[in-house]
């Protein structure tokens, strides 16, 4: 059913794998980015922002999707994303529309989930 | 029927509902993208070039086939699309060759459109 | 005295010119930096933090100079900006290392401007 | 049958197509990357970890690709790639993993082949 | 006698030493890269306007100052290679601001040598 | 006594300040970093072969700066580093020749330490 799963399958799946390869260093990066999301000085809405945007100036569309669905889990409104997604556009110029584009497609697909 | 009208569809449809969003932020954005690109102290030729050839070394695949697309209907030959390209993928090294293929094949499908 | 003031001279001095010199293009991307950060769905602070950990991925040193510098007017705690910058550091890679031996060079200079 | 065939067929296409357009910067910079992969100073499989590591930070799914399939040719064993690429991943941070899900995707299906 | 000087005299002064170190790969990239901003199907101009343009999006300060110096040379305006230069921070986002900046400051100076 | 001082003294101070900083993350992402370069499935030499290219490829010249130290002191020759440099040039293209620059003035300066 669409491209929210489809992710998260393939995420899921390909992660596990990964994990079950015994790699030592991409083990505790995989521990850490689990751990660097959690409330700490920052609450969990400010760094998922953080993630969202920093997602989409490096134009990852993984990254972004997978942040979206964080945003929508905690609760953001439709325009605080596209706000923060303003700004990413901004900083990292009119080369970040196309996945901005696919950024949208996924949020409005995440409604429906 | 193939790859030139997906990516027309595809992006039409999407800039549609981004614009409907009222996101103050990208909708500017994307006024200043389409202003730019009109003939000024530069022609519209140099525009695309440069519209083109940042897209290649910055590796936007979409980003590439709008500039493409634009060349063609300027007229621009297959002669000079390939120099610049080239040049591009000089500045941009080798990692920019994927992105090269799926420009050729772009290009080869716009003769036909 | 020292690398703030040494920044925001250069940075004043500079700007003035690029929006003297009457490019278009470049007054409008000006205009709509300044207000891309002001309230809006999202507050200063969230603005922000988006700001500097975007600029931190893309490893730009003065966009990280002048977004800490706003963190700091608007009260940003030195552990809010450091986790802010430990998870860029985490999204970018050990590549952003050098960038934040910069950054927080500047940032304890902040506290003594 | 899968992606190993899929890439190796796209890629092999359009090469020839590419190398068909006498192009005359893009040829030399094709000639000059299928020498710089030969032995030197540096032997064979220092130059693909090379390959295979710069293509993952610089996030070029097809580039890794590539580099995979000559790791593999060479004879390098799943532990060793592995370890490269968390290296990179390192290095080029957490923006890194969804290229590495697909890099062990591909690592995997070239067992097969 | 400032920022021109200085930056050609480092430039040659290295390229002469990185040429005298007989690395058959470094000199062959040296050598395409003299060949491709000459004429072809696309004329001087316009292979100078892609090399400032991709230099400025890719961020290379000194990529941006050779092609500037070329630019200078070759007879561009002011206004010419001020649109080009926007039309790049559009394509590359705010992040190029701080490089527009240099770039300024350096053309400014190209007018005094 | 020149730029090898001068970036080891810097990086060591500040290194230090940020390790006092107890920033939870970046603690763990500096512990990871110098984990990750000891010998594993591959040897020390080509991880720092990985360390310098994916460097020179992301254009960070103080990482390029601190594996090339690390290549001098595990014994690499220059003929090696140069050779690992031309490719990661090709790989990254002719925007990374201003780095390949500083990298070998500081090769050179690093044989009279």
């Amino acid at each position: 059913m669409g491209i929210v799963e489809d992710f998260n399958r393939y995420r899921g799946k390909m992660n596990e794998k990964i994990l079950a390869s015994d790699s030592l260093i991409i083990k505790r990066i995989f521990n850490l980015d689990t751990n660097a999301y959690t409330e700490g000085a920052l609450d969990v809405r400010s760094k998922e922002l953080i993630g969202l945007t920093c997602s989409l100036v490096l134009r990852c569309d993984d990254c972004v999707r997978y942040h979206l669905g964080k945003c929508k889990e905690i609760g953001f409104s439709t325009e605080e994303v596209n706000e923060a997604m303003g700004v990413a556009t901004l900083v990292g110029g009119t080369i970040v529309i196309p996945h901005l584009r696919r950024a949208f497609e996924y949020w409005e697909e995440l409604q429906h989930v």
